[in-house]
């Protein structure tokens, strides 16, 4: 177990704590709730980014980047969406600083006032819409389909790194369509493509899902989530996909003609995910030895560390370490030999283990003479000798075997955790003792929701869309369900 | 010429404007000053970012991310720094909006001031300096060479699209060392790798120097720069990088010990292009037809257009067209099949000709017949039909010619536009009616430079690296000088 890391089972909040800020990922600036990115945290945010912009463009989405700041009066526009969004705004007031005269430093300039107050975006819905005005005319102008990779501010109140920041970046598509259908449609293609985007990349299985009306995005018509459960059985939602109707394109007066010459509004979807997804891959993957990366979001997938005594040995095994690591590199591995002699290869073991590096390859002066590397896998801690002739395949090979591991691991952790009661009594108890996932039956009214969020504090993650019909009763209300609904306590 | 396009010769400055709005670059949002990047305009920032990512990176940087928000009293911390920035801060004082119980809407919460303002950063020194501040103790926690992707915010009063905006996005290179000729070192390599990147990406040719005292950036001891010559003979800074010495370690108290156990001030550089370049490539390369993308950094490389009458024959030269995409695409090409049939032959070479597609390929009955196509590229507007089993190599090496070609043409037209001038009579005049580089002697005071300045508009690009000692008598005040400096009008 790493010293420095508190234990996980001891304090979940603390031991998460440790890993982001200990592992070098990121932490908390001099501005209140908002943290700073380091590069090693940075550098997992960027594999994010790399494949989910693939997937975007592999299905016909095209990047732009539309203005950071929102004039007020727009988020007037959609009723639901200020009042959802009202309580967070940062908002731009002035647009100059100057010399206070009476000496007390810099201050802001009160003939520098703005006209209307800007709002940084806490998402751009409504600027991005008032832009898709002036680019659509016919149905020739459509679809739209557009994402932005961009920061947004959220004033939170409690904030945790990665988890609940005031500012955070994400990606946010908007599209624009010409029937209910066709938006609907992409609504369920992005949330597929999270899915398996969390599935095979991020190695965190998901339950998909549509939010009740209570949890919906401010604005949407459906929101479609995909929903997670953490190590200490939170629920985390990790992507949203909302069916926004015509909403904001009525509050933006969006119409065009359609096949028949016929006007109407235009159709609209919103979707992202965020930095939150850091959050997601550490809480589901990390134990009480530090991080465990997914292979295929690993900054360094190998570290290669030499054992030696004397300087002739370091020679002999840098030699070898500098042709293996030249041949895993050739094979598109991301590789890093740490030769330095500052520090012990017991420390050096630690780190990587630590940092949650996937494959660490360990060679001595009887590796040499043997022409073997020892092999260790960071999921299961285990060791092999490898002979090196066979070590490149073998690592592609471990790299896969490791990330389906630590994916069915966290699956077998779900299902383990996930109960379908039918008792309102067991319901407060595995919420109250266990956490988890707990599949139940509802009536379908905003009230039951209310009163057992507020005696429990678990909500509705969502309503499965994979669920099978089954007759059954509330478990609260006792009122007749079809269908149960996935309860738990979320961050 | 383009119908829509206003004359280069007439009105350039319409011209660029119609290029950058109706090549579908971009445009002004609803929020005065900030720009819209479009699909079309944001692939290409797409190129450039991913091609000085790999630069920075094969260099030893990293990637971070710090925060959007400066507390105002950081800004005060640099003197030089907030005399250089306070006037165009954008000032968040509130984070929360609420319903005017007067019935007025939406208006800013009073109550919800914050006790210090936040700046939007127009750039980043002070809020990274502050972190760095608890990231360095010892010479062994240096050099740190981190970069940041990023959109800043600099309340301009006059904007123009890419060129000089309110919201821009950029690098910020900030790097800390243990000596101050690392950190020379570092920004003169810095300065190279714009310069590189300026000449064989973008095809810009530009001239390497260090600005004057009165055009440093603020809180820097050297700024070095590239400047490039655009059509109307004004000069464009394409990237500058800043050797900092220790004055932001001193602002925000970042010492070290050194080797020798000495405690001592950090060493600091900062740099940084941004959607500026954009303007660059625009006013270097199009010309009246339109744009002409350098082949490196088009979004769309080649366009094959299918030149029909009949279903059948497009059905012929569809299967022909395809196998050619693919193969370009295969040797990592970007091509585009234009096979809408909602648009004529006509209208396409036009459009992707106003959009600067390097090279054409039309295939008509004719060409399905003699296994050819035809071949056009943009910067000569010259054809030529190719045999199609020749297609693809020749196809791959017309790209590369493309690009040595337009980057020949700028480089003959800034050496054309260049003066030697010794007269003040003839500075004045080729500043006033050619516009242009001028080489001049200059005394080395901020006088001269301020009155040259207020005379002609013409400023001190830069004085250049690469200018050979000449003595010689100032142009302005015939003071002894002993090299030329760069002097223009300049964006």
């Amino acid at each position: 177990m790493a010293k420095f890391l508190t234990n996980r089972e001891e304090n979940y909040a603390q031991w998460y704590n440790d890993l982001v800020i200990k592992a070098d990922l990121a932490e908390y600036s001099a501005v209140r709730g908002c943290m700073v990115i380091k590069p090693y945290g940075y550098a997992i945010w960027e594999k994010i980014q790399s494949e989910l912009d693939r997937l975007f463009k592999a299905t016909g989405h095209v990047n732009a980047y539309f203005p950071l700041f929102i004039p007020k009066s727009f988020f007037s526009r959609e009723a639901a969406h200020v009042e959802g969004f009202a309580k967070e705004c940062a908002v731009v007031t002035h647009y100059r600083l100057k010399n206070d005269e009476s000496g007390k430093g810099i201050i802001v300039d009160p003939e520098a006032k703005l006209e209307e107050e800007l709002i940084i975006r806490p998402t751009s819905e409504t600027i991005i819409w008032n832009s898709y005005k002036n680019w659509i005319q016919s149905y020739r102008d459509l679809p739209i389909l557009i994402n932005q990779w961009a920061n947004v501010v959220r004033w939170e109140m409690r904030t945790r790194l990665f988890l609940r920041t005031a500012e955070f970046l994400w990606q946010e598509g908007h599209t624009a369509h010409a029937t209910s259908e066709e938006a609907m449609e992409e609504t369920l293609k992005i949330v597929d493509l999270y899915s398996s985007f969390a599935e095979n990349t991020m190695a965190i299985p998901v339950i998909k899902g549509y939010k009740t009306e209570s949890e919906r995005f401010a604005g949407a018509l459906e929101t479609f989530t995909i929903e997670a459960l953490m190590q200490d059985g939170k629920a985390l939602q990790t992507g949203t996909s909302h069916f926004l109707g015509q909403n904001f394109a009525r509050a933006f007066d969006v119409k065009f003609t359609d096949r028949n010459g016929k006007l109407d509004y235009v159709w609209a979807t919103s979707w992202g995910v965020s930095t939150r997804l850091m959050g997601a891959i550490i809480m589901t993957h990390a134990d009480n030895n530090g991080l465990v990366l997914p292979p295929r979001l690993a900054p360094i997938q190998v570290v290669i560390v030499p054992i030696y005594k004397s300087n002739s040995d370091l020679s002999l095994i840098s030699a070898n370490a500098i042709k293996i690591k030249n041949e895993l590199e050739a094979a598109g591995l991301s590789v890093k030999y740490d030769d330095r002699d500052t520090q012990t290869p017991g420390w050096k073991f630690a780190h990587y283990e630590f940092k949650g590096v996937p494959i660490r390859i360990a060679i001595g002066p009887r590796d040499v003479k043997n022409n073997t590397a020892e092999v260790s896998r960071r999921d299961t801690l285990e060791k092999e000798t490898i002979p090196v002739e066979k070590l490149c395949d073998h690592i592609k090979w471990l790299l896969e075997e490791i990330q389906k591991n630590i994916y069915q691991k966290a699956l077998r952790f779900r299902e383990e955790n996930t109960y379908y009661l039918n008792s309102w009594d067991d319901f407060k108890e595995i919420i109250a003792d266990k956490g988890g996932f707990v599949m139940a039956h509802w009536d379908g009214t905003a009230e039951t929701e209310a009163k057992i969020k507020e005696e429990t504090k678990a909500t509705i993650r969502c309503i499965p869309l994979n669920a099978p019909q089954e007759e059954g009763k509330c478990i609260y209300s006792g009122k007749p369900s079809s269908r149960r609904v996935l309860f738990a306590v979320a961050y």
